[in-house]
């Protein structure tokens, strides 16, 4: 069925889903769309897409295609969804991989999956890396990540096929209600996101005041810090609107951070910091058990 | 001339020298020492050690070694040190692998190096996991890591020699004075580790309250927050003394990260976001430039 798909954003994400549907076997048309024609070309020649139009012929192919995926920042695929809910028809398919989906999904409802109008599946790959580019993208970029989808309406056959393909990635996928989605992406990726940014800024303050110390850091080296700021490469681009749509559920987990912080500060010398370990040691998310 | 090694503590990091020496070429004797029987028998089935003795029959072997290796947590260190100063003689070197340096070289300056004593050289090899113990012990472990010293007198033919094995072991040698040691490795280790701990502690405590969070963080997984909370499976027990030994300079590294943390909260929605953002992406330790 799905025969002509647009990716609006042909950036790492965008590029790697493009990758991602060749290496499942796709065989349909895949057209890009970015105002950055260097990024566009360089998704065509890393075969993402077939080519690449500017966003003023955009809504032209948008109308002529099966499938929109939409892989720019939060605030962008809002115009998108704006923009594209009048020119579409019932049996289009949007989808996207915004990185909240509250402010996406309040947006989407009152335009899309009604009587006459085109279908909205919202959707979030957890899968990046911290720089961004068609040049990193990847076709394995999603394989044994997690996809979430917020479903506003039961499913269709379109979105059906949809999440297929989303499974020809290697993905495991998982149904979240938009609110839940952000509160729990605030733990899960937001937060961290700000902490390896504030610790980043932080450290680059204190080099700029002492550039010997820089010298002692590059020398010293060590697996602890690298992880904890590999992160603060990440672009502003897409985290602006990020903090932007998701603002309490993120102030709300770096607070509590913060409090905790505290509270290991004032417990340096007493038992109390060994509850702390005992229970840290006790999270197991992500750890072979 | 090294031809009898003491190894005191067969832990992660004591039986990783006792097996980085035998990789090296070292073919004189290895005798562990640890309270922990089951610790012992493991290095000496990894080979790590020779045999291991108890700390009663202790002193009488290090009576008669070479070299001393503390590696045990820092307080244990410290006892190490006064209970060996009296027994050693000049021509015997101790040295050590303990997280902080400052406490370890004020308590050693007046018991090591002079005349009629033995000499002490404080090292700290910037290695290791966030588990511990002798089966996780691993030849390669200091294989491209940075191996800090902070020596208290000008360099012994003993001394010269032990940091020849720490080369062959593949590190990289830096040397600091003991107190700018502690205040960097603050911002290197101890920053990184209290960040973990706080996070996967505070973790824990949402997932108590509410069991089908865990389920769901446990099938959305990501790579971020898995690196962020890695070290908070670190014991305590090496932990309490890194933070009873550096408590003012882990407590002020906390206290900045706090202060950032709060500042990037007061500003998820203006422009001084992109500031830091900013800076934290100029920030380069230990990515690739």
């Amino acid at each position: 069925m799905l025969e002509r798909v647009v990716i609006v954003g042909t950036g790492l994400i965008g590029s790697s889903i493009g990758l991602a549907l060749r290496r499942a076997g796709f065989d349909g048309s895949i057209t890009g769309v970015d105002t950055n024609t260097a990024e566009g070309s360089e998704a065509i020649r890393r075969g993402a897409i077939d080519r690449c139009v500017s966003n003023a012929d955009a809504i032209q192919v948008c109308r002529e295609s099966n499938l929109i995926v939409l892989a720019v920042p939060v605030l962008a695929i809002m115009d998108w969804l704006g923009r594209l809910a009048p020119v579409l028809k019932p049996q289009q398919l949007v989808t996207d991989a915004g990185s909240t989906k509250l402010a996406i999904c309040e947006l989407a409802k009152p335009m899309f999956n009604g009587e006459g109008q085109a279908a909205f599946l919202p959707g979030h790959p957890m899968a990046g890396k911290e720089s961004g580019g068609a040049a990193l993208a990847d076709e394995t970029l999603f394989a044994d990540a997690m996809w979430l989808f917020t479903p506003l309406v039961s499913e269709t056959e379109q979105m059906r096929e949809w999440r297929q393909w989303v499974v020809c990635f290697g993905c495991r996928m998982l149904d979240l209600e938009p609110a839940r989605h952000d509160r729990i992406c605030a733990w899960v990726s937001h937060l961290p996101q700000m902490v390896s940014t504030a610790m980043a800024a932080m450290l680059a303050d204190e080099f700029a005041q002492s550039p010997e110390l820089a010298d002692e850091f590059a020398a010293i080296g060590g697996r602890a810090l690298r992880e904890m700021t590999r992160l603060g490469a990440s672009p502003y681009s897409m985290w602006r609107d990020v903090a932007i749509t998701n603002t309490e559920p993120i102030a709300a987990t770096i607070f509590a951070l913060e409090q905790r912080l505290n509270h290991l500060r004032d417990n340096l010398k007493t038992p109390e910091l060994r509850e702390e370990f005992s229970k840290a040691n006790a999270f197991t998310f992500g750890r072979k058990t």
